[in-house]
């Protein structure tokens, strides 16, 4: 049997990408097994692992060079060089994840900024990804808590259109399927209702009567670990410090306002509901420390464990 | 000029709020200048300066004695005789508000199972203060952060359609002068948009283009230190630590989730938009510890200094 194989982006090379990439991959941090290919240039993970004084064993961890129009020069601000050098290494990897060559991906962080200086109309990963795959899940996960986002970007108008039985089961299924992939039978999920108080039995707004509480019905009867709709206000706060019970929030900021509150900058984005996993830090390019050896490494690294054990087939 | 007047119900019998209530008024914490009516019975107060060996200043303090039909008695677990005593504590308080024998309230927990055992109809001090000020304002106070909520107890359809630039620019103007009749000039209010990332400008739903920005420009060329919108899971991580900060959420949820979890059962509620201030520690009977001496007053303590500061009139 193949080891689980793992592509990682670089990033923008005027960020501290390349740097935690590297620190990531050649630190203490161990990951599970598997093969990991970097999309990026060599020469930036030489210079990364130059000023580290690090060494990636190549054996496991491979470099693609990818082809860029301009070749990546300022560091520590936006500049549409870099901006198009990384959406080329992302483009690329997600490629070699679409045709099966790698199983996840693990993306280090770009700048939007950068992308829209470079032209492109995609504000960043979510959106692209968003793009080719309309049913993308947007989950988070952190020490303190994990967060997945039955809708995201969309207005709240719509959003509490969206909230009916047979999407919520379709989205329960798929997220659900996801997770369950990497360690069957061992994922718990709690659903935030969508009115204040869950809707008070129906006193304040039906939608959990109506569609949240048959959703989960149907799926527990088909053996998923659910429970819920519970007081929006009340399950987050219980769920804090429990990362193994994934929160499913119902729209954007019902899971993002707790998250960025708990987590900020220190957990991992996850893209579920396609046919690969894509993990991210959640923290920026980090301009004003790039090139300066001081950027923290954990969250990628995080990103990048949760990319092979999120990946499918036996560890 | 007469003292600012507060009166200070005693909340269930059976729970903490009795010794909580003594306690915050007899230890070190210092008020403004007030006087300080308890609504409840003498007996209750006198058995909790015993049992704490305080006494109670009783040139500022005094007790008001509330007929109850049902002598309370049991201690440390939810009983109607201790519910609709708390209720009858609680409705005297009201009255004397709204007669302007007191100029604000600070309501010592309830509990809302006596409440219904009783055969109330209301579940709490909010719901029975909203059946006589429909237009009354949930606000929460805590070290951490300040919230004060657009729309509350209605379902997240209905909060959607009273987005309004109307809606806004009124409840804008009741919050400010709510606030200003305490210390003018010194409050500055940050509105969340409704939508995710505060609509992008249009792109995620047309509330904040139409409605949210329209108005908050309408209240600050009016002279109201306001701001926003801004996007949801931004502007409440921003604002921790901020409590002078006011954030305005349009729903519920919106600020109750980041408040329950960066502020649990350490907070005040504050209910403004009434001819009256009310205020309210955010936890409840704490029947577990109940008659053992071992309540911690602080939030009763900011409960009684934000009902003080927030009445009208010099201090």
């Amino acid at each position: 049997m193949r080891p689980r194989r793992v592509g990682i982006t670089l990033g923008d090379p005027g960020g501290i990408g390349p740097e935690i990439v590297v620190k990531a991959l050649a630190g203490p941090a161990s990951f599970p097994a598997a093969q990991f290919i970097l999309f990026g240039h060599a020469g930036l993970v030489e210079r990364e692992e130059r000023s580290g004084g690090l060494t990636l064993d190549r054996a496991r961890i491979s470099v693609r060079d990818i082809d860029s129009a301009v070749a990546p020069s300022r560091r520590g601000a936006a500049d549409p060089g870099n901006g198009l050098a990384s959406f080329r290494f992302f483009e690329a990897a997600v490629r070699a994840a679409r045709e099966g060559e790698v199983d996840a991906l693990a993306t280090a962080p770009i700048s939007k900024h950068a992308w829209a200086l470079a032209g492109l109309s995609w504000r960043g990963h979510t959106e692209f990804l968003e793009s080719l795959y309309p049913d993308a899940i947007m989950t988070f996960w952190s020490k303190k808590m994990t967060v997945a986002l039955f809708t995201h970007h969309i207005s709240m108008a719509e959003a509490v259109r969206k909230v009916t039985r047979d999407n919520l089961v379709r989205f329960f299924l798929a997220l659900s399927g996801s997770f369950e992939r990497a360690r069957p039978g061992t994922y718990q999920f709690v659903v935030a209702g969508l009115n204040p108080h869950a809707g008070e039995n129906g006193l304040i707004g039906r939608e959990e009567e109506d569609e949240v509480v048959p959703a989960v019905a149907e799926v527990r009867a088909r053996g998923l670990n659910i429970r819920g709709p519970y007081p929006p206000d009340v399950v987050f706060r219980e769920a804090l410090g429990h990362p193994g019970k994934i929160v499913v929030a119902l729209y954007h900021d019902q899971g993002l306002i707790p998250f960025k509150l708990s987590s900020f900058e220190t957990g991992v984005n996850i893209t579920l509901g396609m046919p690969f996993v894509r993990t991210s830090p959640d923290h920026g390019t980090a301009f004003d420390i790039a090139g300066r050896n001081a950027a923290d490494p954990t969250s990628m690294a995080e990103a990048i464990r949760l990319a092979v054990e999120l990946s499918p087939g036996p560890l």
